[in-house]
C-alpha cells in the first residue's frame, strides 16, 4: 500500500454480488471508499455502492479504467482474469498465483497432496476408460468433478459402477472439460474453517463451522461446529497450512470433510469471503467482510472470538413460487433477536436471496428461531434434524 | 404504508450527516432503498449513498422532487422545516408536530410540566428584567438557554449572580432569540433513555446510558448506566411516557440528569437516533439505526437487549492539530475488539469525526481499550476517572 494515507484507501471490488455488497457495508465504518466494477445495475452491491462502474471482468480495457479509482483490488468471485487484473497496475489480492490455484480443483489437489494434506485419491481423467480404471483401484463410487467452474452442487457427478461410468461419462465429458476423478469418501459431516491472512504474514481462524448440505447447497451453518477440542484444532492447523501453502492474502473458506472418527479431508477451497462465513456479520467480534478489507490493505487483522455461545446461520434461497422474501420482512422481524440480510437481487427458484442469523445460548435455540424466520421469508421448511 | 409490497420501500432521509450514513449502513441488509437529500457531496451520508439528491431542506421545491423517491421520509437533524416536509406528500415520520416541540426548549419544558415529568423550576425570558426576577425567586446561578438552535453546549449559558445577568444578558439575547431561565440543578450523573416507538403504539426502551459530557460536549458512554434497578426501571418508565406525550414515532434519546440520591430530572429530547445511542451498533441486538428504520415503516421493532454486560462508546473529536483519525486506523485497529467508526468528515478541531466502541465483561475493561484507541486516533487523552 502505497497510497497517500491522509486519504482513505479505495479498495476497488471486482463484481457486484452479495459478497460485495456485504464487503461495501463493512467499509463504511471504516471510512474505506469502495469502487465496484459491476455486469449489471441491478446486481446487489451496484444497488448500494456510492461508486459503480459498470463493465466486464473479462475486458483489459474495463479492468485497466476501474484500477485508476483503486488503491487495491479484490473481487467478489473467483470467475476472474485475475492475471489481466495484476496488469491493471495496482495490487491485487488474492494473488494471481492464489486463485489460479482455487480456480482450478486439479490445481487444488495436486498441490495439497504434494504438501501431505490429507486428500481423497484423486486423479485426472481424460475418458471412460481412465475413469474406468480409477475406480477399478479406488473402488466404486467415484466422484467425477469439473475441474473448474463447479459451485453449489454442480459441476459434481457421483458415479455408482462401471456400467454407469461408461454411461455418463461421454455427456460430461463434453460438457465440463477437463475432469477430477475421486474415490468416494463416506461423509459424517460437513465443515468449515475460515482463515485470514494478511501480506506480511498474520493469520487468524475463526471457530470452526458445520456447513449443513442438501442437493449439494448449503443450507444452514452451525458455530462452533459439534466437534472434538482437537479435531477442531487440528482443523483450524490445517487451515492456517493451507493459507501459507496457496500465499493467501484475504480471507479463505476451507471446507472440509469429516469421514470417520477425528479424520479430516480436505474438500475444496474458496479464497474470498465465503457463504459458510456469514455467521460472523453478527456472530464474531470481527466480520469476515471487515477481516477480508482489512488483509487486502495489510492491517491488523481482527478478532475472531464468537459473540455469543452459539450462532446458527441459514440461507434463504428463492422458493419455488419465486415470491420474493421482502414481503414477509415484517413479519420475520418480530420473531426476537433474528438478523436478517436480504441482497435485493430479484426473486428466483433457488438464487441465494440473503440469510438468517440468530444468536444464543444453544445450536438448538438459535435453529428454531433462524428457521422459523427462514419459513416465513422463503417458505423453505427446516430439514429432519439430523 | 401504502407502497407495493413486492418492491423494497424507500425511506428517503433528509439530511447527510452521520447520523444519515449510519442509518444507511443499517438499511442494506434490510434491502431497504435510502435515498439522501444532502447539501453537499462530500457529508458523511453523500459519500456512501447510492442515491443522493443535492439540494436544501428549506427549500419547498427541492423537498417536493426529492419526495416522490420516497415511500416515507426522516431527517438526521431537527432544523427542518416538518410542516414543509408533511406538505410534500408523503408520511414523515416524526411528525412536523413531534419535531414542533423537540426544537424549542420552551415548548418541551411547557408540554413536560404539564405531564407531570419532572423538569427544573423554568420561565421564558425576553430581558435582564425577567432574569433578574426568575433569579431572585428560584435562586442563582440561573440557567439561561436559547430555546431553538443549542447543541453540543451551544446555546447554554450560566449565569452566576444578577450582576453577570445584567452584564452579559444583552449580549446574549441580542444573538440567541427566545430564551429559557432554569434553575440550576446540581448533578449527579447525566444519563440517557433510548426508546423508539412506532406508529401502532409499540414502544421499547434501550437499557440506560451514562453520557460523561466535558465543556457540554459527550465525550463518552457507559451502558449499562451505573444505576439502581429502581432508579433505571423509573428511567425507562419516563422515556416510554414522554415518547407517548410528544406521539413519538422512530427513535427518541431523552437525556436526563440524575440529581441526588434517586431523583431524576428532564434535561432535553432528541428525536432521531442520537449520539448517545452510538453503542447499540454493536452493543445491542438491534441498532437504533436499524429500530429508527423499523420505526417509521411501523414494522416490529427489534430486541435492545444488550449483547455484552458492558459497553463503552468514546466519541473522536477532530484533535487541535486537525490530524484525520484516518491515518492512525491501521494502529487503531491493532487493539482487540474494538470497533472503530469513521463518518469520513473532513478533520476538523472538536469535529465528531467518528467513534469507537468496546465490549466486554465491565465497563472499566472497556474504557481501557476504546481510549487506547480514542488516543491514537485523535490525540484526545482520557479524562480523569470520576
Amino acid at each position: 500500500m502505497n497510497h497517500d494515507p491522509k486519504r482513505p484507501p479505495a479498495v476497488g471490488i471486482v463484481g457486484g454480488g452479495q459478497l460485495a455488497r456485504m464487503m461495501y457495508q463493512a467499509a463504511i465504518p471504516l471510512g474505506i471508499r469502495v469502487p465496484i466494477l459491476a455486469e449489471r445495475a441491478d446486481e446487489a452491491a451496484a444497488l448500494v455502492a456510492h461508486d459503480v462502474m459498470l463493465g466486464s471482468p473479462r475486458s483489459a480495457a474495463d479492468l485497466a479504467a476501474f484500477a485508476t479509482k483503486c488503491d487495491v483490488i479484490t473481487f467478489d468471485h473467483e470467475l476472474v482474469d485475475a492475471a489481466a487484473l495484476a496488469a491493471a497496475g495496482r495490487p491485487v489480492w488474492p494473488s494471481a498465483a492464489t486463485v489460479a490455484v482455487a480456480q482450478d480443483k486439479v490445481r487444488q489437489r495436486e498441490l495439497f497432496a504434494g504438501c501431505g494434506f490429507p486428500v481423497p485419491s484423486h486423479q485426472p481423467v481424460a475418458g471412460p476408460d481412465e475413469i474406468a480404471d480409477f475406480g477399478a483401484t479406488a473402488g466404486w463410487p467415484v466422484v467425477l468433478k469439473a475441474a473448474r467452474g463447479g459451485f453449489d452442487g454442480r459441476g459434481v457427478w457421483v458415479l455408482e459402477s462401471v456400467v454407469q461410468a461408461r454411461e455418463l461419462a461421454p455427456t460430461i465429458i463434453a460438457g465440463a472439460g477437463p475432469l477430477l476423478a475421486e474415490a468416494w469418501v463416506p461423509i459424517e459431516r460437513e465443515i468449515a474453517v475460515l482463515v485470514a491472512r494478511r501480506p506480511s504474514g498474520e493469520v487468524v481462524t475463526y471457530p470452526v463451522v458445520e456447513t449443513v448440505q442438501r442437493d449439494g447447497i448449503c443450507h444452514q451453518l452451525r458455530v462452533p461446529a459439534p466437534l472434538s477440542e482437537e479435531l477442531a484444532a487440528a482443523a483450524a492447523r490445517l487451515a492456517t497450512d493451507v493459507a501459507e501453502a496457496v500465499g493467501l492474502v484475504g480471507m479463505m473458506a476451507l471446507e472440509l470433510f469429516v469421514v470417520g472418527e477425528g479424520v479430516l479431508m480436505v474438500n475444496e477451497i474458496a479464497v474470498r469471503p465465503h457463504n459458510s462465513g456469514h455467521f460472523s456479520i453478527e456472530g464474531a467480534v470481527t466480520s469476515q467482510f471487515e477481516q477480508h478489507l482489512r488483509a487486502v490493505l495489510d492491517w491488523p487483522l481482527g478478532s475472531t472470538a464468537l459473540t455469543a455461545p452459539a450462532v446458527v446461520t441459514v440461507n434463504l434461497l428463492g422458493g419455488a413460487d419465486g415470491g420474493d422474501p421482502q414481503a414477509a420482512l415484517p413479519q420475520a422481524l418480530a420473531i426476537p433477536g433474528v438478523h436478517v440480510h436480504l441482497y435485493g437481487k430479484a426473486a428466483r427458484p433457488g438464487r441465494k436471496l440473503g440469510h438468517v442469523t440468530a444468536l444464543g445460548p444453544n445450536a438448538h435455540e438459535c435453529e428454531e428461531r433462524a428457521w422459523l424466520a427462514a419459513t416465513l421469508l422463503t417458505g423453505a421448511q427446516r430439514p429432519e434434524a439430523g
